[in-house]
């Protein structure tokens, strides 16, 4: 995002608290004095707030201005009427209206849980969408609620396919979360590049040397100068990225070909300039019940105790392995204690936001 | 594969060709001979046969010594009796009886497509099952008769979890497939590690160094040396690793937690030497319906329209933009013309198998 490209990853010591209530009411506050209504900003207020959380800034409160500009732009209907079609007994397809991919994605949460429910799975397409946030957002609720998810977006272009000199697919996200009594879910939420973009576009503020294998400039050749990056490779690297790159076209297949939707190089630009042309985005959500497969009781103990020995592995030094998510539900832990911290440069943002949209500043903690 | 480690990869002048049908007509004589039923016999030939068509010679004809072998220790019921248990309208597991994977895997994809039939989507989940060799022969077998499918399995360690120093999780290989009208389906089918075990082995024997960033020796450390090799490291390598790890994880609470069966870190080692012990391997296949999402001829139009923009996008230096499969299918032309190579070591053990067993050896082109 290039309006936001100075705030991102990590933290330091001048960087102010904000609790997770105050910045869920002011996302909420600040979306709705921009034309979004209540289920909207709800939502979006939702996925940023439990983003923040869990450390996964680069899809949190930072998003919030973007969102906020897509909204005046005319690009996102802040007053979507969403459209659940079901198409069978285990599969139906959702509406978006071009609203935030925030609420649709919840809502075909729920639509593919109700199915779920009924016949032991249920899948949910999504058109007519636009940027949804983190994936691990949709996928955690689903298991919040007892189920098994797995959440594919595409996005616009930023990755080589294997092979190609400029990029091809977007970073498209694949999430996976399990539930687990007493413990937070297992939850994988990944790019299937290697790195995010917007770690291109820190370090090109910090002037610092990206990793080796990421990224290639405009002609394709491999960079590890972030000014002259202009793709990212796909994970796996130059050598088994076309592992990495069949993942990002298994989100293509799911997400465009099985939804009617564009593919991520037909997909218009995230930052613009266009904001105002709507960006035919779809999603796609698969729900299971795990009842539906085993045993409650002998489900929860399998992942208890294949968790409980993964996390015990011997750790290279001065590590310890987690399970995904694990670190995630630290973060989370220390901030709903602590505050999301927030820097001072974005802290500025949203003080001119709140101005603007004349609605109460964020108040640290 | 330790007892044919000098067999993988690539192909010299020197090695003769065998064509299909002759290849197909040998591995079943020699499983029935070895005590396979019919229709074991005829599973494992057509994912055998298929597998070495595609030029993944890892899971194809090599493997045939590896399971006359399992079948000798009795770790594999050559005469299972397949269970398959509905548990919902959507879903089933399929008790594979300890017999031979591939059959389990092509019964399980079989009873997939008939709930995906009804419902939309079917997902069967397989328990007391073996190696089933390449996931791909499974997905195939469902985009062949019109439908999207993946699949999943685990196998026993030799992949680091990210951290870890000693392995943990299996390859544990995910496959897609979906289907195109007029053309071969696009066919994803990956191992959550940067390379196979086996490779490491090929290279042991001919003595070349392994690339950097794929590989740990027994301390855990990062190495090249074939020989000191000790596990492998996920997809995305020492920086990345955790989401090729996530990946594998994924495979685990599908195929074991799902299903009660072991996790890769309680596997038998697939080479003994207990050849004697069922495994409790167990694994995972979900069928969908295009129709159950979008009419049938918006869906051919847009994976037409997708692939064919992809393998038009321009392409590094000496080589083109393929989609998943593509590399397989041109294998598979030329070696249905051709015929299949078979290295002379591969052929002297085939040889001798046919003598012990009293079969017709294999006779080349």
């Amino acid at each position: 995002m290039n309006s936001i490209k100075n705030r991102t990853y990590g933290q330091e010591s001048s960087w102010q608290r904000v609790a997770a209530p105050e910045v869920d009411r002011f996302v909420r506050s600040a979306l709705q004095a921009g034309g979004a209504d209540d289920a909207s900003a709800d939502a979006v207020a939702r996925a940023l707030v439990g983003a923040s959380l869990r450390g996964v800034d680069s899809h949190g409160l930072r998003l919030l201005p973007h969102y906020l500009k897509v909204l005046r732009g005319g690009r996102i209907n802040g007053r979507p009427e969403l459209v659940f079609k079901p198409l069978s007994n285990t599969t139906g397809t959702l509406d978006a209206d071009n609203g935030f991919g925030h609420l649709a994605g919840y809502r075909a949460i729920e639509e593919g849980i109700s199915l779920a429910e009924k016949n032991g799975m249920g899948a949910v397409s999504v058109v007519n969408s636009s940027h949804f946030g983190a994936a691990g957002s949709f996928t955690l609720a689903a298991a919040e609620a007892g189920y098994l998810a797995l959440a594919f977006s595409n996005s616009d272009k930023l990755v080589l396919a294997h092979d190609s000199v400029a990029p091809f697919h977007g970073t498209n996200p694949i999430s996976f979360a399990a539930p687990l009594q007493g413990q937070q879910p297992y939850l994988i939420d990944m790019a299937t590049s290697s790195i995010p973009y917007n770690r291109v576009l820190h370090y090109q503020t910090i002037q610092r040397e990206l990793p080796s294998d990421v990224a290639v400039d405009s002609g394709g050749h491999m960079t590890t100068d972030p000014l002259a990056a202009a793709a990212l490779l796909p994970l796996g690297g130059l050598g088994y990225g076309y592992k990495g790159a069949a993942l990002a076209g298994l989100c293509e297949v799911l997400c465009a070909a099985l939804t009617g939707m564009a593919f991520s190089h037909q997909l218009l630009a995230i930052n613009g300039p266009d904001l105002s042309t709507r960006r035919r985005l779809g999603h796609f959500f698969l729900v299971m019940k795990p009842e539906a497969f085993i045993e409650r009781s002998l489900y929860e103990t399998q992942m208890t105790a294949y968790l409980q020995d993964l996390r015990t592995q011997n750790a290279v030094a001065g590590s310890e392995v987690m399970a995904p998510g694990d670190r995630e539900w630290r973060v989370q832990e220390e901030r709903e204690a602590q505050g999301i911290p927030v820097d001072p440069v974005l802290l500025q943002v949203l003080a001119d936001q709140a101005e603007a949209l004349n609605v109460l500043g964020l108040t640290a903690c």
